[in-house]
């Protein structure tokens, strides 16, 4: 009698409530919530907020200082309810039936997911034993299989590597197809290809206030990209699709970006210091990062991951995924947290 | 060079900062921000949100109030960014190449453009000369086009009238294929079909937070349905589609919902004595409403909405909408913006 749209019979259904972990290390957010300044000018601000009202001005005001931020018009910038959005939008927009969309393997578990959604075939790219990326087999395969979109992720999660601004160019300067740019973690980093997007129109970039702005819970993301792009993705947007509480502490946020700064970089010293650390337990292989968050392979994983479970400590486990085979991926927590994931850790894969 | 799915091209772009009307009835909107008792506890309650986490229990908890408000399992609900996301993803769950999806017209202006986006064939089901539907013809029609998906907008936008639950179970017990019952302006009717969703498993509710509830600003709705449906259409949200505040908001607002009544209870009385005075206008024809707004018409149209755009009133003017021809909206205010916009428009009206 229902009849639902083709394309849904293989997409799993994603739903159930998070455990309540004591430390959560899963999901790569930010460890602190909002710093006080920002706090008090958030709260000030909603205060004053039409809660009644259709969002209108908050909307265009985020857009202002973004574009204001990477010296772009207003008309290349859109916003999303997360970079989620952005990167749905963006395989609606570029897929369809017979449509192929490139990425690399492992990164980003979603892609796959938002390809199906998109009625878009996805074309696997898979990355080399140390989860590099080859640029020029990638390029290869872009015009082999003749894609409509190739997505990288930079830095990769969840492997928390990278590819230069120089390889992106090159990849840019060699395919025809339009290329989305998943930055999600770029503030650890530092090395942004976002300037890349004034010389080529095929160039999409996705950032995120879930990581370093530590906003996960207000799903606040943005693209930057060129007109033609922007204007085509634009047309699958609701019309207020965002909502006013989320843009107006987005609009705080970015504001007052610099009050993350020290956050940033203690996360990074602290992913530093984790993988010196980790780096000395024995048959433990630790992955480098320019993240907030690092990954391990050890022949334990398994069992690691039920010892954390005991210990009201949720780290990402990839059960099945053969290309994360005995990986875990830890978020960096505060010094404390860090410093007993550790020791929990050394503990558990010495005796056993 | 960039190749863009094929249905894009004949859907426009929404786009524009409105403006800041002094008096602003376009939008059927709250003419009220939070009641103080609500507000009190929204920002105590978000004084205590981890903005840095992603959305978890929060969206659990409304879901269960929801539920039980009902009567129905937890599985039979799912929330979305305003009811439009509700819409926009069941179009796409019933939408694709070759599917059907019937409404009527005059009605909710977004339904043909989520049909294009799902790329879904629109067929327009005409109401009568007093924007009437036709029970009878809408079933046969529904059968003779082998409809996929059926959408009924009740009470119906822009037209303020309403189709009674008894012939809402006529058509139901009549159809194979899926109804979507769009009830975002249910609460100034007050008669409510939702219950019949115990009995059809092919039945959608739609509702909103935008409209009785005063929070069009934090974009909340919520669909009612069969765990048949609510299971396909899970499948193509994204995981973290809601914001943790516009959910913490929501929560609070549907427990403390008896504090809306008053509210609307005045919405309704004054919408009742705006028709009333609006009657006795010479020429102009005022349709019954069972909303927050009335549908009015008058030759003079054009010229009435360009003189209320001169005094800093903003209505809905459906400019080139043939089946609204001459028709003005005009959303319930307080009570002096109503007594203004009746005093303008009586002058306006009888001088020309």
């Amino acid at each position: 009698m229902l009849s639902f749209r083709k394309n849904l019979e293989n997409i799993p259904i994603y739903d159930g409530v998070e455990k309540n972990y004591r430390v959560k290390i899963n999901a790569n957010e930010s460890t602190l919530n909002l710093p006080p300044l920002v706090e008090e000018r958030v709260f000030g601000r909603l205060s004053h907020l039409a809660f009644n009202r259709y969002p209108n001005e908050e909307y265009y005001d985020l857009i202002e200082q973004i574009a204001k931020n990477f010296s772009v018009d207003k008309s290349q910038i859109l916003l999303g309810n997360g970079s989620s959005e952005i990167i749905e939008k963006v395989f609606q927009v570029f897929g369809g039936e017979g449509k192929k969309i490139i990425f690399p393997q492992p990164s980003f578990s979603m892609y796959k997911i938002y390809a199906k959604v998109a009625e878009a075939e996805s074309v696997i790219f898979n990355l080399d034993k140390k989860f590099d990326l080859n640029v020029d087999e990638f390029i290869k395969k872009i015009r082999e299989e003749n894609v409509n979109l190739a997505v990288i992720c930079n830095p990769n999660n969840p492997t928390g590597n990278i590819l230069s601004v120089e390889d992106i160019e090159k990849i840019l300067s060699s395919i025809d197809c339009t290329l989305l740019l998943d930055e999600a973690y770029i503030e650890f980093h530092g090395k942004s290809a976002v300037n890349l997007v004034k010389k080529y129109k095929n160039l999409i970039v996705a950032r995120t206030f879930s990581k370093a702005y530590g906003l996960a819970g207000a799903r606040v993301g943005y693209m930057i990209s060129s007109k033609e792009i922007t204007d085509n993705v634009k047309k699958i947007f609701m019309p207020y699709h965002m909502n006013s509480l989320s843009l107006a502490v987005a609009d705080i946020v970015f504001q007052m970006r610099d009050e993350f700064v020290p956050r940033i970089q203690i996360a990074v010293s602290e992913r530093e210091r984790m993988i010196k650390r980790l780096s000395e337990i024995k048959n433990l292989e630790v992955f480098p990062s320019r993240t907030n968050f690092i990954l391990i392979r050890h022949e334990k994983a398994d069992e690691l991951n039920e010892f954390f479970e005991s210990l009201g400590i949720g780290v990402r486990f990839f059960k099945g995924n053969e290309s994360l085979k005995n990986c875990l991926r830890i978020s960096i927590g505060t010094r404390a947290e860090n410093d007993e994931v550790f020791d929990a850790m050394k503990n558990f894969l010495e005796e056993i």
